[in-house]
Parts: C-alpha cells; structure tokens; sequence
C-alpha cells in the first residue's frame, strides 16, 4: 500500500516594526515548516530573532523566504534587478538569517523564493541561474521549494541540488494552472482547501477555478497565515489528512 | 630588544548603489584588515560582495562593520534603539557579510561598530551588555576591535572575549582624549600621522590636538580611505614603520 | 452660561503598503480633524492619498503629522538630527500631504508632530525654533496642535502662530503630568476616557493615574484609532458630550 | 533672418546624506534651468534644500525631476508601479520640492521624469496617462519636458499641457535614435556636443553613433553635471552657441 506524506509550512516573519501581518504562533502548532521572511520584502531584525524562536519552541524547521527590496510593494512588483546583484541580494537575506538560526541552536533546511522574485527566478532563465548561484553560494545543502513544473527545478535538480516541490492549496489556480494572487482579498474555504491538498498529494493533480484538471507535484504544501481563517482551515487539513492517511512530517 | 608590531586598516564597502564613498582599491595594498560596511549605515550587497572579492584579492582580514541602519545619516546620527534591538541588528548585519565571506571561502576576523553606535556600545554600558552579546550569539571567537580606555573593552575582556586596542592616527583627539570626528572636513598631514602612529605603537601614547600626552594602546591603526591623500599618507606610514622597525602584520 | 466647544481628532493614515494601523474610516464619522501621516514615521503616498478622499468624504479637516524617517521605529525613537536638518524634513512632508490636499481641493488646516518628534519640539528649545522656522517656511498660518504646558506652545504664540492646546484622554498622564506612550498595549474604558474628556474641556483639569489633578487646557482632542474600542469609545464621548453640552466643532 | 534660441539645464540635487554626485554649483552659471531630484530615486530633503537656494543664487528656473522611489538604483531599475500608486507617487514628490520653492519664494516651473521612469511614462500609454494625471493635480501649469518623438509628448500637448521638446547632446543616440545610458562611463567631447547641441537647435536634426540623421525637436537641451568634464563642456557649448547666434534663454 501506497504510503502518503506531505510537509506543511507557511510564510512567516513578515510583520516590520509596529506593522503586524500573519499570526505566525496560532498557526505553528499545525505546521513541520516556516519560510522566513529576511527583512527585505518584509520583516525586520527582531521580527527575525522572535519567529526564529518561535519556530524552536514548536519545532518547525526553518526555511529562508528572500525576497525583493521592497518593503512598500511587499515584494510583489518586479523590479529590474542585474542577476548578479541578484545572487548578492539573496546571498545577503540568507547569510542574515543565518545568523539568527546559529545564534539559536538551530539550521537553516530550504528555502523558498517571495513573491515576484519567486515568479522570476521559476521561468526566466537568466535569474534561475542567477538563483542557483545565489544557493550554492551561501550552503548548497538547501533544500530549493518551488513548482515542479518551473524551469528553475529542473535546472537546480541537474545542478544536484535537492528540490522540493510546492503546492498552494488556499490559492486557486486558473485555467493555466497558475496561480492567481488573490489572496489577500478573500478567506478560503478550509473544506475546498483540504480537498485540494489531499488532490495534490494523493493524487498528484490540482484542480483550476475553473473545474480543469492538471498533474501536479507536491511534497510540501504551504498555507497563508494572513488569511483570516488560516487556523480553521489548516485544523481541517490535519483533520482530513488524518483521515485520509497522509502523514505530516519534517523533511 | 622590544619588538613593535601593528595591525593596519580601514572602514571599507561604504558606497551605496550608486553612490560611491573612499578608494578601497587603491589603499588595500598599504592595509592588513579591512572592517566592512554591513548594508544599515552603508554599503549594499553588491558593493559587500565586491569588497570582499578586492579583500581575498589583496589578503587582507576582513572584519564586520555594523551600524545603525541610517543610510542617510551614514551611521552617524544617535538612533534610541532598544538594546534587544540592538543585537538583533548586529547579528543580522553579521550574518549578511558572514554569508560573502563564507561564498569566497574566507572567514570573518573581527568587528569593529561604526560611527555613532561605537561611541554607545564603548561607553554605555547597556549597549555594551547588548554588544557583547550580539557578539557571542554569532561568533564569539570574533576580535572585537575598540578604544582600549573603553568600559566595553574591559567587559568584553572580562568575558573571554578576544579585544584589540584601536587607534585612529589621522584623526584628532581633543584635549580629553577622545576622536574628534573633523575626518571628513581635511585631509590631514602624512607626516604627522606617521609620527602620531609611532607615538601609539612604540611609546603607548597619542599627543592630543593641544599638545598633552595620554596613555594609549593600541594592537591595530585604522585609517580613513576617504581622505583625498589617503594613500600618500598610508605609504607615508609603512616607509616610517620601516624605518621605526615596526613590523606590520595581520591578526 | 459658558459654553463649552472642542475640536476631536485622531492621527490617521499611518498604514504602509500592504500594512495596515487603524481603521480611519469607522472613526472618521466622529470625528473633525485628522492628522495624517507624511510619509516619514508612517503612510505612503498611496495611503496619503486615499485618507485625504476620506477626510474629504466625512468633512473632516486635515493637518500635517510629521515625524521621523524612522518607518521601523513607527517615529518613536529619538534620532540625533541637526535642527536644519529638521526643518528640511518637516517642510519636506507637510509640501509632500499639500499636494494631496490641492489635488482634491482641500486645504492643510494644522500640524501636529509625531511621536518623539513630539516630545522633541515641544521641550528642547533648540527643535521648538526649528519647528517654528518649518511651520513660517510652509504656511505661517497653519494651526499648531501642541501641549499648552509645552515651551513650544509659548514660543509659537509669540511668534505670532495660531496655536492650539491639545489634550490625549483615551491615554494616561503619570505623576508629574506626563503622557505615557503606553497606548498601544490595552485598550481604554469608554467612561473614563469620556470622564477624562469632559474634564479637561469643562474643568480645565486633567486626572493622573495616581489621582493628582493637574491644571489642563485644551482645545482639541486627539484620540487614537488603533485601539480596538475606538469606536466605542469616540462614540461614548460624543453622547457624553452632548448630555454635557460641550458642541463638537471644526477649527 | 531666423532666430535661434535654447533653454539650456541638467538634473541637480541628486547627493544623498554623505553621498555626493554631480557639481551642482559649478555647472549652474552655465544654465537656466534645472531638473531638481525629489528625494525618492536620489536627493533628501536636505539636499533639496541646499539646490533650492543655490538655483536661487545663480536664477535658474527649477523644475521637478521625480523618480521611482529606489535610491539603491538611481532610479534607473523598472519597478512594476501600478499606475494610481504613479500618480501619488508624483504628486508626492512635487509637493515636497514646490515647498521648498515655496519657502525660497520661487516657483516651479516644469518637471522632467527621471530615468526609467522617463523611459516608462514617454513611451507606455497607461503610464502616460498616469504621469499626465499627476501633473494636472498638482499644477497643469508646468511645463513637461519630454522627447518630442514621445507618445507623452503629443498625449501632453492635446491635454492642454504646455509641453517642452527635449535633447541630450552630450550622450549618444543609438541607431534608432534612442538613447544611449552610458553616461556615467565616459565623458564626451566638449566639440561633439557642441556640434550636436547646435544641431539639434538649427538643424532640428541629430546624428546617432552610426552616423545617421534623424528629425529632432529640442526647446531644452539637458547636460549632465556628473561628467568629469561637466564644466569643459558647457563652456564650449556656451562659446560655440555665442559663435552661431543662439541665444541662451529662460523659459
């Protein structure tokens, strides 16, 4: 008998100084993985320090979560970086982040590109190797989080890094099957989103808004912890998953 | 017979974008260490990843060179920061130049605070606690370099860490013997730098502006790149050194 | 029969990107003024432009609410600026929120400093000047909201600006009649901050949270929308002030 | 007999806190107009202030020179704005610098987008229309300085703007006549732009790098103070402008 497993994380960390986004510690307990924002798209030194300890208390490895220098935009708006200064900017989130794991005991596991800079580095060529670099610069043990089907896992998985591919339940997908950046407007329902997971893991397919069916690999799923039901919805998951005999592990 | 030795070097990767600040180039071969801006009071990723390169170019130890994170006020503005804060603003500016350092296969030496958080870490004592921590939360096999009449030099002794006493030859010091910060208004004569740096070294002494005499260690001169004679005054400086049988060396 | 008046106001648009602070829009309607951050301590321009719509809308009247450029230390931090450079930045501010005020055909009624800002004009005589100086440089006939108790307050009226005395009744005053910034950490009791309302603007009074009563005017007062009962809270003011017969008017 | 005349200017007040570019002062007596950064690509309130009153000193007409807000790359990275947040991201910072004028009792008399900005908003209609938007809420009377091949140009022109051709003689056109961003790599000869600058003006025509001749409407030619040889060449500029008959004006 087939045995079924998924890692689940979520972004964290990305709350800036007086500014809150997220519930990082309601939703750690349902979790085995944390990408943590490294103060450029979000997050600041001490938003870093507290989530990296958080995430010690409940036993969450942690991931690095780069992002564009972009704190107004969210890292969500492209900007024309050189990919040289690229692999600098990263190698720079990463190194920082570090830093906090060394000085709490702790590793940094894998990482996973934010937002735009995530979009970039997947399907343009010259900034996936740029990404790359950037990887075997700072420790290529990491384990790279991105879509199965974006150049950028190929590329890093014939590099010989180890890649883990990613699925977004609580997102929809469109008739594309790419993702659609709505998530900031509107809950999900945390039934839908099990079903999803369980799709993704089980049957190794996603369903688009719009009813089409595509093959789809995931071995770790993350959520979004802004969404105002991100608790309820990952209660049910782990619920589902229960039953449906997928088991949530560390990598 | 005594034998004299010195550490030389300079605050280095302080361009931004850009904009650019001092001739790191050209004053690397006179130098043995360089403290590197960390991205909070100058310096960017790129402009770090570039240092370092010049840095293992012309084998030159490089140290951290934290500051405030004040672009516009280079680092030289008071900022109330909270100490906890503090440390996390450290170590995260540690770990960002660890990682370039680490991705060229070279090592981080020392640090040495910048501008207006030297004079906060040096003498009050709060901010020495958090310094001193920040320090052993990253690396506390790290060579704190700091004015040796410092409260924060005794501390950081007192808590096996390893210290090296600073002197600034081209600058001034006031008739308490403290620095007075006119670096960026003059240039200042090669000659006399020679000879102040000689008076530090061999005699343990500095001559202030009004012509008093203190007592003063000093395991490490640093200079300042961005004085427009700066590498006539640092061969000034080495031909002296010759002369004086100081030997120059690295840590 | 005296009558009794008080202008009612709140700092608003200190959201930023994808962050968000208040809920200007629920308290507006209570309200009739509004200072709206500039860009410096707090709000972006996106964020500055939609508030001015809404002070629009709800016909409330805008001041300016400069602060630090200090978007982590949401302003709350002291920064050592040279007072030239002071006047730089709040003249900088208040041109940047006239241009919004012009584009929709509104008007900057007042200003209000923020934060340490605050505290900094208010009661160092050498930043009072150089906000005296910003205030003549943008439009001499603004409105300063400024504690009566303060040197600012003194030195504006004679020099010939409208001043006007401000008093913060959702915040507690410590001993020696001092606010303390303890705002963000609880909400406050309706009642009392209605009781505290009423009298400072009937008895010319303030309670401290020792029970001292200290001598208070005021003729505006700010409250704060971050709290979560600021709703509640505005709205048990007003109907307190009307049993008490103290109109809510604009400048 | 036909008279020829040209305004003649560069972008100024682009230092930042420590960080200098450009002479400013020393092109100044040589142009009647200048492009002043409004501290979001480069330029802080400080440094606009200085720029202010030295356009003051030497009565040259300011205009604004706004950019995307990315000080880390001059403004020269494209940054996916969406096109309302452009609007409020210029009408931001023309208040800021109109305040400053506004303090000096100067005017602002037009504004020139700077870098990829000019390069989005010239040439991107949603972008145009934006820029356009901007300008007539903040003042529709300031003039647009603009390549006259643009769409903005025309779309400017049939808004009721008052709209100002403009040529770069001391950078190159490439051979479709687009310009060339080198620079900041190399200077130009003060003859060649000399010879350009009097082509653009008697012949309308300009030569590209090839050598080929295209149709060029300039009422303002703009010259860049960061070139080593800034003064060199406006001097040769001024002599050779004396020599053919054209007369150097105000707008």
């Amino acid at each position: 008998m087939a045995e079924y497993k998924a890692v689940l994380g979520a972004d964290m960390g990305e709350s800036f100084g007086r500014y809150t986004i997220g519930n990082d510690e309601a939703i750690m307990p349902y979790l085995t993985c944390a990408n943590l924002a490294c103060g450029f798209h979000a997050g600041d030194p001490t938003v870093m320090r507290k989530t990296v300890r958080l995430a010690k208390k409940y036993d969450i490895a942690v991931g690095g979560h780069p992002g564009f220098q972009d704190l107004r935009g969210f890292g969500r708006r492209t900007i024309g970086v050189d990919p040289d200064e690229l692999v600098d900017d990263i190698v720079y989130q990463l190194g920082a982040l570090g830093a906090f794991l060394k000085a709490e005991g702790m590793k940094m596991w894998h990482l996973s590109p934010h937002g735009w800079l995530d979009d970039m580095v997947s399907y343009q060529e010259v900034y996936a190797v740029a990404f790359i670099k950037a990887i075997k610069d700072y420790d290529p043990g990491l384990i790279l989080v991105i879509e199965a089907k974006s150049p950028l896992y190929k590329m890093a998985k014939s590099e010989g890094l180890r890649v883990a591919a990613v699925g977004y339940p609580d997102l929809k997908y469109d008739t594309n099957c790419k993702m659609i950046g709505e998530r900031f407007m509107s809950d999900s329902d945390p039934a839908e989103v099990a079903k999803q997971a369980i799709h993704m893991i089980k049957d190794h397919k996603l369903t688009t808004v719009d009813g089409k069916e595509y093959d789809w690999e995931a071995e770790v799923l993350m959520f979004h912890g802004d969404k105002s039901n991100a608790v309820d919805t990952l209660k049910k998951v782990r619920e589902e998953f229960e039953n449906e005999g997928i088991k949530v592990t560390k990598w």
